[in-house]
């Protein structure tokens, strides 16, 4: 799936591009946009008490971006087992059509607590959600 | 009373110097120290189900701060009635000797769910806390 | 003018709202916007040395907005001198239809090393624009 | 060495932990902390034309800190090549004695047009600078 925002003016440091900081950002941006269009707002999810916090970031600066460019984020589920979940994301620039950023995020399922969850078990519509979602893909990882 | 913080570098800007909307974040940091050296800190007061959100941000911006330079904030209580609370601040860099903003943020005092309360009603002791700084500062504003 | 965007999760805070700082940063969104559609870009106007820094910023918190949130920002120009420019703004949550915020920002034109410059002698084709903008609002401030 | 900061109140998000992204920025402030006390402050590197992109972060989230916490960043030089810098860091909560995060970021030496350099030959001095630091903590990474 194809996020795309610009980048802000705040957003660039004295270096005259994005601080690397706030590509980290862009990067949930794009995964609460993913979470929309397959029909689980991450908002819907924590109003049901469900939060899905970072448990890892990796990722490579390839090259930087400026005030005003339209950053393309194709953000997809790299694996998803009904407790631990991968999003795999690039950045491309579609000024220069650059690569900005190549990079993964790791993911659990908790409670309101942060005490983990498995979704499959403590709310089974989204687990299918989920599991629907990979079909398409075809990148399923159980 | 003086807080003192150096710029870093990711609060920057592609001009080079500190973005705007930061100096409102490093208001609130002279505003926290401030209560913690009251003796009543926010952390605590939050924990006792009271919060202070801003109702108003006036600033003048005066000359810009770069990267790794010493700021200077000096904040005090400007008014304070047990409902409403003005602070007061100016921002100087050490290492020019210029001021960079002056400004003053206005607050009130609301419970958990954000109902505005009265502080002097609600939390006696909290009250009592700001009539002593005020007498100190010789500012008494009731 | 309008501009619209969505409340990003990192923008909110502890007490489960916009943090205050943040909507400094969506008022110079909606700025560039403004600019954008102006037909005066500020990446353009910064590509041929003219920066727009900000003077003052004045706004009052209403109701705070939160996480996913839209908010719909009212931008317009107040007053044009050439040399001075002042922005207003009213930012309204459309999902509660409470207004946000309201304020305005104050800004001079520099060149590159941040000297304060007449748009109208330096620039006169940007002036012209802001010239016909302001009689497009009929707001003529000159 | 061990760079010591306070959670501040905007650093903090609806889940009423440090947002995950603002601890890369905590990496950031302990780098150049080091760097000061390895006599080669950043502000200084970046004067003569030098700068110290970040070409890669890894990190792992341990356990959420919250507002007002102090938080505890061991931050070393994991390998230093001349060309490439790799730094390593563990953030520890010291309210709570857990760990927050364990990470490292890559790095490599441009001139002020964000062309990769090597030290070693453009700044000779700077490149002693880092070897004199490797030595004292006995990884020579050469």
């Amino acid at each position: 799936m194809i996020y795309e925002r610009k980048v802000n003016y705040y957003e660039t440091d004295a270096m005259k591009v994005v601080h690397h900081s706030n590509y980290i950002r862009f990067l949930e941006e794009s995964r609460i946009y993913y979470m929309d269009k397959m029909g689980l707002p991450y908002s819907k999810m924590e109003e049901e008490g469900i939060m899905i916090p970072v448990l890892s970031v990796n990722c490579e600066y390839k090259h930087p971006a400026s005030f005003d460019e339209i950053l393309e984020i194709e953000v997809h589920i790299k694996e998803y087992s009904g407790v631990k979940l991968i999003m795999e994301y690039v950045i491309t620039n579609k000024n220069t059509g650059l690569i900005c950023l190549t990079g993964e995020t790791k993911h659990c399922f908790t409670d309101k607590n942060m005490k983990p969850i498995s979704l499959k078990k403590v709310k089974p519509y989204m687990h299918e959600k989920f599991l629907e979602e990979i079909k398409k893909i075809g990148e399923i990882n159980l």
